[in-house]
């Protein structure tokens, strides 16, 4: 598996013109090299595969890292790769200019004045965006743990429950039920408060009548999961179950076109298209989705911007919305992975809109 | 209590020569300004002070940035910046080295190319570092909590658990008892996996004779806590109690001469020279502690590399530790303020070998 991505990325190099590729951001050095610690590096050229940490991790680094000979120092990371003579004077080296801090360029630079250090953008991105089957059983896993920590939740769902409450259980049962933990902060989002996107959970107390976001997501192997559902506490108002029917309707719209060769604006175009056509395109101000894997946010964005086409493979979230100012908001999201000819929905958690 | 804060980063701004501060850094962003969001940055000039930040954030910028001029744009934020004419020619604008990645300094200077990029390290930290009593509040008040929560573990602990399942109590009671979240995956080690300072919470079952180390944190108005005891899982051997004896006669020393004035290094040392002294100096691999704040790692550290001399208001932590392969581990760790002639422990769980 590692060689695989390995030998890719190598090709890669070559038709870079780069002698040598120093991979700083961490999710990408886990890709590489199955590290999954807070400190590391890793260094490829044509001949050498290096991976760099400190002593704190020289355990896990023999565990976790078998594709790659490995070095642990004291020093710091730039000068250990001068130690181990990985990098020679006249040389090109690439870097992830989107992730690497200028301070950290300037100490590179410092320990090795006669390298060129060449910045590169979606290096890793390309290849990693690119799920292999075992990647996919991970976020299979993680997808499913978060369908039944939805489950869980709409059974304890009460009028007069705290935001932060559900927040909690949310955490409590991710890993309950086997997930190294939440993918991100736990949003729980009740009646005027589900206008905002990005809301976390608060003190306040959910009531009845009122519309709720869960979103949520947790990791499995490194690798995240993002669901999203809206629930009525009791019965909702009219508008309320229109709000959502058009929601789902452009959420089930996009699931329906997406297929790899499809280009990710046009299907944001999908979902967008719909909510403009029933009233409400004004009312959903962020993008349908985004590439997920040991990042919860990554390459490829799905967008009005994005510029990729999708790719069998690629696991993205679609997740339209609508957000109303005073009333409230509904999205619905699931994790899908992009297949020739239509995409394998991740998750199982019903999409009508359940009444608890 | 922003004005403060706003007038000793314009003082300073004065004597570096710089004509404006960029502040990217979002935790300096969040010191600055009050903004809690994920995405905005804030613009110092000697007569202004600018905010800004997308769509999303338009109402939570409106409420929790009051001291700044907020500008919400659909453009990148440098042409946002460019647009309101907020830099001119010629002008010096600081920017944060250590954080800000190479591409993004690429794209100020595309849009700006007629303004020179100083790099500036530490120009934020100095001043929040030096905690004020407001923000003591919330770090106290974050201890407070993970106290709390301790103590509801410790009653719920029993052999046979395993650490994920202790793990995920912990941040179901940081969330119950009123905290925003963890400040980080708590770190449950338990028996031989002690040995490990940056174990997370694995599903190994806790057995009795162990000793478990429980190290956790929780945010309360952005503000964490950063707490470690370890426990005893029935009656501990000898060996585990002498180790554990030496641990808390380290960290007791160094709350004992920590006080404004010490040098980091010298209070890293008096820690390490009682566990040298003991015959353990071999087997405390990290420093003895960090700056506690807005982040959970921040300026100043405390190691035997450290610079900085002590002042009264940092917060950090003091947490000396022995690990010893194959036997397992022991840390002890307390929140602490510094002051004129002393420290106020922040944490107030007992630190005798509490037996479970």
């Amino acid at each position: 598996m590692y060689e695989q991505r390995l030998a890719a990325v190598r090709r890669s190099l070559v038709s870079s013109k780069l002698d040598a590729l120093l991979v700083t951001h961490l999710p990408h050095v886990r890709y590489l090299t199955g590290f999954s610690g807070s400190n590391g590096i890793c260094l490829l050229t044509s001949r050498r595969r290096c991976f760099l940490t400190d002593g704190r991790y020289r355990d896990q680094a023999k565990e976790e890292v078998k594709a790659f000979r490995v070095l642990v120092s004291k020093e710091s990371l730039s000068r250990a790769v001068r130690t181990a003579r990985l990098l020679a004077a006249r040389m090109r080296v690439g870097f992830e200019s989107q992730y690497l801090s200028v301070d950290s360029l300037l100490g590179w630079r410092k320990v090795f004045p006669k390298v060129t250090f060449v910045p590169t953008r979606g290096f890793i991105e390309r290849f990693a965006s690119v799920k292999d089957e075992l990647e996919i059983r991970y976020l299979r896993e993680a997808a499913e743990i978060s369908d039944k920590v939805f489950r869980k939740i709409v059974s304890l769902l009460r009028p007069g429950m705290s935001e932060q409450h559900v927040a909690a259980r949310i955490g409590f049962y991710h890993r309950k039920y086997g997930a190294e933990g939440d993918a991100f902060e736990p949003i729980v989002a009740s009646g005027w408060r589900g206008a905002f996107p990005h809301a976390r959970a608060s003190a306040k107390a959910i009531r009845k009548g009122e519309l709720v976001t869960l979103d949520f997501g947790c990791r499995v192997g490194g690798y995240h999961s993002d669901l999203t559902r809206t629930v009525a506490v009791g019965r909702p108002i009219p508008r309320a179950k229109k709000i959502y029917q058009v929601v789902l309707d452009a959420q089930l719209e996009a699931v329906e076109a997406a297929r790899s060769g499809i280009a990710a604006r046009a299907l944001d175009g999908v979902a967008r298209k719909c909510l403009w056509k029933r009233g409400f395109g004004r009312s959903f101000g962020h993008s349908l989705g985004h590439g997920l894997g040991l990042q919860v946010h990554e390459f490829p964005r799905v967008s009005s911007l994005s510029k990729e086409i999708l790719r069998s493979g690629n696991v993205i979230t679609i997740e339209p919305g609508i957000y109303i100012p005073g009333f409230g908001g509904v999205r619905i999201e699931d994790d899908v992975v992009i297949r020739d000819g239509g995409c394998e929905v991740l998750n199982r958690s019903s999409k009508e809109l359940l009444i608890v």
